[in-house]
């Protein structure tokens, strides 16, 4: 029984634009950076990623969002100091950092990060979302906004946008 | 440090229905409501869901499903209710809603709902699905329902759908 | 009150594999199956969705999965044998087995499987994903692998999976 992860290869790396087009629709991807400063930290994306919908100018269409982390996600909430700081406690209190996980004993596991709590917790809120596009913008609720989890900081994290529409 | 949450503003407000077309693939949305009864309310949403994809007489696609709310969900579980009944204990359950969040605070937090709860439980559940439609219509297993959950009722809710196809 | 779960009805099954054009995009789907051998039990699904993806020589696009089961989930993590374990116990702990949950009770719950826990565990990790393609490979981080998650096996299980892309 192997202590060690399975590894994903791509032939080729992702890379950082690309745009191409099939009768009328655009497809484009790119991918960006966040740093983190705790452990966990929560940070709004929503004018990022409206930004890139605006600047293709695509009127009707769907993103992508995709972490390229196991334990960093993006999910919608409202974005309120009070409200994050419920959100960090809650993540806390449901997943113990300091159980007694395999994934943090040397003897089962050769991970020295001892984040298993970061695992279990980035489970449950998940690593991408897949947002409308409508008149030329991400269709969100007057209170929702796009936020990433860093769940294992500080890090410098990855994402990968990729927008499909109509001009 | 703000007590107020960040508010998104679009530059036009989403329209109640629109289609466009690139290259043979049909794009479109329209939106829709829901009243809920309830605190915590479990609504079948899945004949309305197929009934908007018949109605396009599109084969092949996808469709989007997205909750305009921070306190509204969608998922897919089975519809029965005795287990609907265990889902409604089981969020209560794992996050209380009188233990010290801080969004309930008015030292810390401008919301008056008092709804830290269903903030964290929206969070676990998720605001959107992207299903499948093959031969014209939905994929779903035999017990498998489209469900939306209000956890801050009982209120109006707005939904869109998103319906990608070719006919 | 019915003691029964409401069935999805398709006018037409879900046929093997399909594939149709839209304006050089094409979208193909095809179902697959999985046995699984424990009552919860983690699968790694990586290498034949990526396989799906290279075998239609897709260059950018993207791959929804769909589990067509209420009680087998699709989720992103690290695939490594002590994390499994981790993983299995956590889900254990979070939803007790033997709590008086309504849906394994006769008098209110016409499942002769006991499964309410399968459907409680199954809510908080979803039952589909939408990923990305870019450069003819499925966008993946390092550690990032598809997994499948039977919640109450061991069963044979149906997925489907659909690609959008252009080659």
């Amino acid at each position: 029984m192997s202590k060690s992860s399975t590894v994903t290869v791509r032939e080729t790396p992702v890379s950082e634009v690309s745009t191409v087009t099939a009768g009328g629709l655009v497809i484009h991807g790119e991918t960006f950076l966040v740093d983190t400063e705790q452990r966990i930290d929560l940070v709004d994306l929503t004018d990022r990623i409206m930004g890139v919908v605006r600047k293709l100018r695509v009127k009707e269409g769907l993103v992508s969002l995709w972490s390229l982390h196991t334990t960093c996600c993006v999910f919608i909430n409202e974005f309120q100091t009070a409200l994050l700081s419920d959100i960090r406690h809650f993540l806390e209190e449901l997943v113990a950092r300091d159980a007694e996980w395999q994934h943090n004993n040397p003897a089962h596991s050769d991970c020295d990060r001892m984040n298993a709590d970061s695992h279990l917790r980035a489970m449950l809120l998940g690593h991408s979302l897949t947002l409308q596009v409508h008149n030329g913008d991400v269709v969100l609720g007057q209170w929702q906004r796009i936020l990433m989890a860093e769940l294992d900081g500080p890090r410098a994290r990855t994402l990968r946008v990729q927008v499909w529409g109509v001009a």
